[in-house]
């Protein structure tokens, strides 16, 4: 079968790799639908070596698809089943994944980073015809009737990363109604940020971004405001001040994470607020955090990698209602072949790229 | 009057300071019948220029006493009255009284730390015969009758900084019953720390500390282990094993804040667990934080600056009952002129001295 390989910084391929198949009696083989290329599919386009991912490595975490085969011990699906994968793969029974931090589990993993982050053996990258999905029942959820045709596989896809990697800052902010939310970073786990903020009855929802064509797509997802800081860096904190009579945001979601946005959200956000960070720019450096400021004003700092099938099921109901529709991260569709021009594209943050979203 | 004056590192003098008196009227002046020697006072001692307090400072900030006089305005508090002090006074009624977070008051400040942290105007040390206190409504605690006697004072006085400070660690936190708490650092908040943590139902509480006197007072005060740390280096980490199969302690209680403990918090506590920290070694230097081990177990780092009005009024009946008694942490009880030798005694960490209290 092919997928999607990376062979060193700035250059993934398409390659023929050896056929996904049954190595386990939990596991399932997926036929992939639809896949996603994700930001941090760009963080190992840009440092791979660095983060101990070599040439050879097999990429993507993000999918749905058809349930082709399962193992003698798997309950939950069966083949034919349309499935969405969270991006990390986890047992569904020890300590951890009891308590749905399913990014904890003692065996699991993620799809596509299996070099630095698990021990369990061979897993195919998302971006490929088909993938091995170790303890099946642990990790796949099954998409509830109403969405489980192709059409839907661009509102679905996001469930299973970049939607609930943004509910999960925003969870572990804790956000009440009438809280002004500020979301800094305009790639798609930041738009989803503030589309997920809507459902936290927000006064106002401010995200913060360098790209005029992603600020308006955030506009369109729910925030309410929208400000360009690079073209405009004084702008942020008089805006905020204005709807918070000074006193600050109670919650800013740290989708980006890099020294300057980290010591920027202490800064921008109110005594005793919350900052949910899930950026992944702390692997190439710590966050340059005022540690008087958060001291004095009682900050609370809550993220990490996100335990996406801790929402997914949460989710089902308001993507049946319509309540929530993540679809329009999706920029682009592109066939296997067009992976490495996307990663090219997503990378130089060209105009009118945010998400591409990847048909085998 | 009398009262302790910073005049330069390590030099702490007693001298004839203005008398307290009204200046506003909101203000009440209290006589000081207990006084406290924090931590946070030997922070000033070790450090005071650097933190931007200069020669003639008053120190000091915990305090309790009875009232003298009382503005026009107060209304909570009569002279008479025997209470308690925060060490942090506050208005009562802005953005942030209202939601309890009192150190972040729009025109409070602390007590013997006016110099960096309030435009307050000149506001007395607690360690002085007496205190004029601003916004007398919003700061006081009356002590309830049966602890409204000399006899009660020790038990009293942690509740307006250390005990309160040590709950503050914890409540953020959030243990629930059944989970190990970490303790690290065996001065006053920590050894209170244990204290505070056994009203939440924990299956341990595990103290980390460098003074074998101070463990011992730790076990007494509610550890149910206690690990010298300097001693046994290695010790700590197969105990905390051997407590949680292996998983890590749920709350960490960072009472120290230096670079090398918080990193051993986030290496020590669970994926999903919660540190609260309330150490101010960050003062001196930045934690050094393993962020990729933070992203990875989503750790939620939570505390700061103790609002501790909003824990006093919750422990009355707790110390009323006997449920609580943090009196065991003053090793120490002298007069005024003898403060200078204790604060020489508490920075060289002499053995058996842990805090001292001060009866002007």
């Amino acid at each position: 079968m092919r997928g999607v390989v990376f062979e060193g910084p700035h250059d993934v391929r398409v390659e023929t790799v050896p056929d996904a198949g049954l190595l386990g009696p939990e596991d399932a083989v997926v036929r992939v639908t639809l896949a996603g290329v994700c930001g941090s599919d760009l963080h190992i386009y840009h440092h791979g070596d660095g983060l101990g991912i070599g040439p050879g490595s097999r990429v993507g975490h993000e999918f749905v698809g058809i349930v082709e085969e399962v193992g003698e011990a798997v309950r939950a699906v069966a083949p034919g089943d349309r499935v969405l994968a969270p991006f990390w793969f986890s047992c569904g029974r020890c300590p951890f994944c009891r308590e749905e931090l399913f990014t904890s589990c003692l065996v699991g993993g993620c799809f596509g980073f299996q070099n630095i982050w698990t021990a369990g053996g061979p897993v195919e990258g998302a971006q490929s015809e088909r993938v091995r999905v170790p303890y099946a029942d642990g990790t796949l959820e099954r998409i509830p009737e109403a969405l489980a045709a192709p059409e839907h596989d661009a509102r679905v896809l996001p469930l299973g990363d970049v939607l609930s990697t943004a509910l999960h800052a925003l969870s572990g902010a804790r956000p009440v109604p009438g809280d002004v939310i500020l979301v800094q970073g305009d790639g798609a786990v930041g738009l989803l940020a503030c589309h997920a903020a809507t459902l936290f009855g927000p006064s106002a929802v401010v995200l913060a971004g360098h790209h005029a064509d992603r600020l308006a797509l955030g506009r369109r997802l729910g925030a309410t405001h929208a400000v360009d800081t690079r073209d405009r860096p004084d702008a942020l904190a008089p805006l905020l001040a204005d709807l918070t009579d000074g006193l600050g945001p109670q919650v800013v979601v740290c989708a980006v994470a890099s020294p300057a946005s980290m010591r920027a959200a202490y800064e921008a956000v109110r005594p005793g607020g919350r900052i949910g960070w899930v950026g992944m720019e702390v692997f190439s450096g710590p966050p340059d955090i005022p540690w008087d400021v958060a001291f004095l004003k009682n900050v609370t700092l809550t993220g990490g990698v996100c335990p996406s099938r801790r929402y997914i099921h949460r989710l089902w109901p308001l993507l049946e209602r319509g309540v929530i529709d993540p679809s329009p991260v999706f920029t682009h569709t592109v066939g296997l072949d067009d992976v490495p021009a996307a990663y090219a594209a997503m990378a130089a943050r060209e105009p009118g790229w945010v998400k591409v979203a990847v048909r085998p």
